[in-house]
């Protein structure tokens, strides 16, 4: 059976020349990168090489480049970090309804300590507007942090504009770039952010590693101490396999950005033409033009989700109903709530995830198994034999879970 | 030339047989544990074998393990997290003194967040008496945190005792046990610990990957907040390559480790009988029999641990000078300083840190090579000459850096 995998968010498969230079870092150069002998010097230098590259793909200074283990972790620390470096002055943090949860909560957690949180709205199409941005800031505004693209719906949010809003009030700005670092150009001096989030994953590096972006001068508080590595900044023997990996596979997504553009564009821009033309009843979520080109996020009307993500399944189609982090939640996410979209509707939901991996024939395969599987389950569905009766929508059942339970800690 | 690795402390070299079963999650299963979709359930199902092989090695159930990014974050996890989820009713923590920077930084943060903390100090040998444990805890002491051995001495700890002490005052007990898992037996119900620090890379598996045991009904606040991952215990994608390294690891560990434990024992005990024989004024830390069998850290004095270091290297012989984490430092250690080590003598401290993969060949070659450096520095060293001529020692130079620079955050 033909396999596509098209759940590229969070995990995408390690490109073979990623894993080539991981290698000798996960059989003899194990030396600790702190330590002075031989060893530890051929470590600190793969270290220091991998900074570099890092840095190289969103335009940073090497030194303004700090590794962590997971995207979340990034966003953990940029925004407490700065949060708690800066309190004794600002005690306010804008973030918009749409962030990743590991911004949101994050933000809530600080809101438990004292702060007070803004969280800006976005239109139907998942865009943050300049004058909300402007109407939520203050004087005594620490951080601003919007995600540069929503990598469940794939909108990009006009971010510069937002730095400059942030930083006409002395506040700083962090941008998660996750999902955006290594497909659209980024300058991050250009771009005026002061911390900036990406990971190794998205752009077919290994997993367990990602890094922040934290301009000179700017302050963090860190969330792991301990230790002298990172500057400081963040604890932790170095994930040196993992690191070197992430730097060559920044260094492959810099060379590469403009063909993987170009082809996951044409690819992403087959699947939102073509389905609708082949499926009644099915919505685009997220901007139609200003979005991110691998991904896909569509409502299928009078169905849900999980029943259309096992059915792909059987025919070697992998994808997952949007957010990662809430894949296995029922409800609708949170972002497709913020969006304004029907619940009845937005339980219908599941994300196509494109990664350069993709081909023509992908889509194909897609675009001719899809469709029979909705046919069949609205066959199934009481909603679509209701609609098909009498012309209307039945009302929805429960809506959005942004909080949902999925916090044992407090 | 012959190399001999002896910088096992935070880094050894990957066991062939962790990478052989980590490579197909490098290559071809790459999806994300938390999809439903086939190569998720594949991811997932890994990800729940290593859980169990990870909990097998401490005698832990499987839901009772936390999985993170290093054994730092784990540190930081269990002595931020339950202060922060009991703060209500506790506001009072006990480390020692002797401690892993990732406790003692988190413990002081905490300090710095209104809490008491309160340091047992160790005697000469490093040993921390159940007396002092016992005047330490109070009524609103949340946790009492004091490692199983230490790093850098190996002075190994009666932490049974010290665990009931806190339960007796209704505090918890968690220990760093990142170089005692997989060496010594730990079955950390007859333990008494609540939490517990283990890491991979001690073990032969890849950097990169930790866990935290979490006693059920324990309490945390999560650190890295965001996602339904660990339980909602600790967000991030799952690195599922290293964790899966990481289960592999400890199922070798737990199967081999009286084999390693003799060999270790058979190994260190040359080194303890026979250096000093070959070289004088040279002095074992930590304590002559309650110590791990892979650690031998000597003060030798008149010379400094870096020129050491660095003679040694040019033989092949790879070392740190203690700590890894203080391992740029230059001055004596917050350990060696703790069990009151004269600075004049701390400063020429070096640690011998084995794994199973060291030989006798190893030993002899360090025995052969490491006395006649020894001669050299010495014949170098102004403070020898000074003794030599005297009969009397150099008053000490600057002492110790618990409070080392290494933090900008703040």
């Amino acid at each position: 059976m033909k396999e596509v995998y098209l759940d590229n968010l969070s995990n995408a498969r390690i490109d073979p020349r990623v894993l080539e230079e991981m290698l000798p870092f996960l059989r003899e150069n194990y030396g600790n990168a702190q330590s002075m002998h031989t060893l530890g010097v051929k470590s600190r230098e793969a270290l220091d090489q991998a900074r570099e590259r890092v840095a190289g793909l969103i335009g940073a200074e090497t030194e303004e480049i700090y590794f962590t283990s997971c995207g979340s972790e990034a966003n953990n620390l940029a925004v407490k970090g700065t949060a708690e470096a800066y309190r004794q002055k600002r005690k306010h943090i804008v973030v918009s309804g749409v962030e990743h949860f590991s911004v949101l909560y994050s933000a809530r957690r600080l809101g438990q300590a004292g702060f007070e949180i803004t969280h800006l709205p976005v239109d139907q199409s998942g865009l943050i507007s300049a004058e909300e941005v402007q109407k939520a800031v203050r004087d005594d505004t620490v951080l601003v942090s919007v995600q540069h693209a929503n990598p469940e719906i794939g909108t990009i949010q006009p971010i510069e504009e937002f730095a400059r809003i942030a930083h006409a009030k002395g506040a700083l700005f962090h941008t998660d770039a996750v999902c955006t670092a290594g497909l659209l150009p980024i300058e991050v001096k250009a771009l005026g952010a002061d911390l900036l989030t990406f990971s190794s994953s998205p752009i077919s590096g290994p997993p367990g590693t990602a890094a922040l972006y934290l301009k000179k001068s700017v302050r963090v508080i860190p969330q792991i101490d301990g230790g002298i590595q990172e500057n400081g900044r963040r604890a932790g023997t170095e994930n040196l396999p993992g690191i070197v990996g992430f730097g060559r596979a920044c260094e492959l997504a810099r060379s590469e950005r403009e063909d993987n553009h170009r082809k996951l564009a044409g690819l992403s821009r087959r699947l939102i033409a073509e389905l609708p033309a082949k499926i009644e009843y099915v919505y685009l979520n997220g901007h139609p033009t200003q979005r991110i080109p691998n991904n896909v996020n569509f409502s299928v009307e009078f169905i849900e989700g999980e029943a259309m993500l096992l059915f792909l399944d059987q025919k070697g189609i992998y994808i997952s109903s949007g957010s990662a982090c809430a894949s296995k939640a029922l409800k609708m996410s949170h972002v497709l709530t913020a969006i304004d979209v029907d619940p009845a509707v937005g339980q219908g939901s599941i994300l196509f995830a494109l990664s350069r991996n993709n081909t023509d024939a992908d889509i194909d395969y897609v675009l001719s198994e899809f469709p029979p599987i909705v046919k069949r389950l609205r066959e199934m569905s009481p909603l679509w034999a209701y609609f098909l009766k009498t012309g209307e929508r039945k009302p929805a059942g429960p809506g959005t879970d942004y909080e949902h339970d999925h916090e044992h800690g407090d």
